[in-house]
């Protein structure tokens, strides 16, 4: 099978920056998927509310115009901080934003504005409940040695549950067993995405050899049995796991420096891999699986439409 | 107490280079230490033999008189590798090389002719026992997840000691809870070098932050917990646990790139933080514990006298 047509695929976590770097980096994403959630951790300043998302829309999509791309529909996602109301996530929602976002405060690059407590945003987890917004969790606890962080963070999820019973809730970027393990064992409401570099990398890849920061991301890709479990979690086809790239664009000197950012840019090659790591691993129904994992799931998690449009790989 | 002396100290691990680097890097150890154990792993050329290590020898013994020094002492040691033949030890070994290394092949910075297996080396080891050449061991199983590299590796130590009862083995630069546990618990012929940096970081200060080369060394730091059993087997004032540095100095850009080269240069403030360390944390008897570990230790288990010189501390 040297070509396969699947539906166009949703990327449900992407890093495009702003400006010069969007322009250079968005067509990698545009070239594979339909629609892509947009991470708001922008600096100087963050998506914090509807006038911050829509003008953020407006420029990626124009950005994808320019690139020959009209079609491209960006998912929006706020930042949610100790300051966001409740009235303002109502507000959003019916903007057409679609998840909130919680960075655990400085846990990665650009969260030194990340929330203290999930605990004192009932008000506004409620709020998201009530409209339908998911909450988008960068799930690792602060303060905490660095490969302990998302399994120590993994408790809040109960409190989550109890709390907000059909609040959506997306686990993004998981990267260990007990993770995987967690997110089965909750309700249906609970889901995880999965890059496709927590597929190839295990911690070797970044401190095994020599320091190598273009494999630095966070949370950090952690052992093999971690990988394993990741790569069971894609290949079972579960529902509740689907595509993330966090694919996350640095400029070279900010990697190759005395404190390198975390991010691994994957957008030009995500889908190329994934679909060799489902022909390698996924037996003969791997273009299902691929499709499942890639264009299905995190849609119908979502709540939106099967995208209309197809993506067709060829093998070089 | 603003101003201790003790006994000059040892550094019985430490990287010099050679050439222009040498002379950039040596005065940082000559103005602190009597003596140090100059590390074989040169290149492109190793130091593998008594006329490798009479060169290099002398090579230190001139940029050290150069920068003021002509009575520093440099203690040599050659790299042992699949070639190195019994005849060769001994012939070393009168000549004054006082031990013989081994790395593990591609375990580190420069270990690419490292030994596949000590097994294999049966014959040169039991020349080295012979005549007293102490053994000194980089610590790490290759082709092993990294933070299990040391631990995997501690068995080969049962090997040496039965095989080898009055060799004398030093298990350099560890960081792991398993081998301060281990060399205490085997005999008195076995001992462990701890650097300064092992004293102070933990796989945090690479990871979990922004990713830092210049805390990036083979072994890697490790938890928490291992950084305490560091600490407290130089605190017992436990004979068989001394300095070794490990400085080991690497141009800015073949550590601020892509693929960053393992390695720690800690020569010019190793010793104050070290007196720093024991006034912290070693009670009122700071000095004697500072004085055992850095200047006593070493030396008796290398059979080699104190030094007459003094070292002078000054709280700056």
């Amino acid at each position: 099978m040297d070509k396969i047509t699947i539906s166009k695929p949703d990327d449900f976590h992407v890093h495009f920056r702003q400006g010069e770097l969007m322009k250079a980096v968005l067509p990698s994403t545009l070239k594979w998927f339909g629609r892509a959630l947009a991470m708001p951790n922008l600096r100087p300043k963050p998506v914090l509310d509807t006038r911050d998302a829509k003008r953020y829309r407006g420029e990626i999509t124009a950005a994808a115009k320019e690139a020959g791309h009209p079609d491209f529909e960006p998912l929006m996602a706020i930042q949610l901080t100790d300051k966001t109301k409740p009235r303002g996530i109502k507000h959003a929602q019916q903007a057409g934003v679609i998840a909130a976002k919680v960075y655990p405060i400085g846990v990665t690059t650009n969260s030194d504005n990340g929330v203290r407590s999930l605990k004192s945003c009932a008000l506004t987890l409620q709020a998201m409940q009530d409209c339908g917004m998911v909450l988008s969790l960068h799930g690792e606890k602060p303060g905490v040695f660095c490969l302990d962080r998302e399994r120590e963070f993994l408790g809040v999820l109960d409190w989550l549950v109890e709390s907000f019973p059909s609040l959506r809730i997306v686990l993004e970027h998981i990267t260990t067993f007990q993770a995987v393990a967690k997110v089965i064992n909750l309700p249906e409401t609970v889901a995880a995405t999965i890059t496709v570099h927590h597929l190839f990398l295990t911690l070797d890849d970044i401190i095994g050899g020599g320091l190598s920061p273009h494999n630095f991301c966070k949370p950090v890709a952690k052992r093999e049995s971690d990988r394993e479990a990741l790569r069971h979690a894609v290949l079972w086809g579960n529902p509740k796991f689907f595509l993330g790239t966090d694919s996350a664009p640095h400029p070279r000197d900010r990697k190759e420096c005395a404190s390198g950012c975390a991010g691994v840019f994957t957008a030009p090659v995500a889908m190329p891999l994934l679909a060799q790591f489902f022909e390698e691993h996924a037996g003969k129904n791997w273009r299902k699986g691929l499709e499942e994992f890639s264009s299905l799931h995190g849609a119908k998690f979502y709540g939106l439409p099967k995208n209309s449009g197809k993506l067709t790989l060829i093998r070089r």
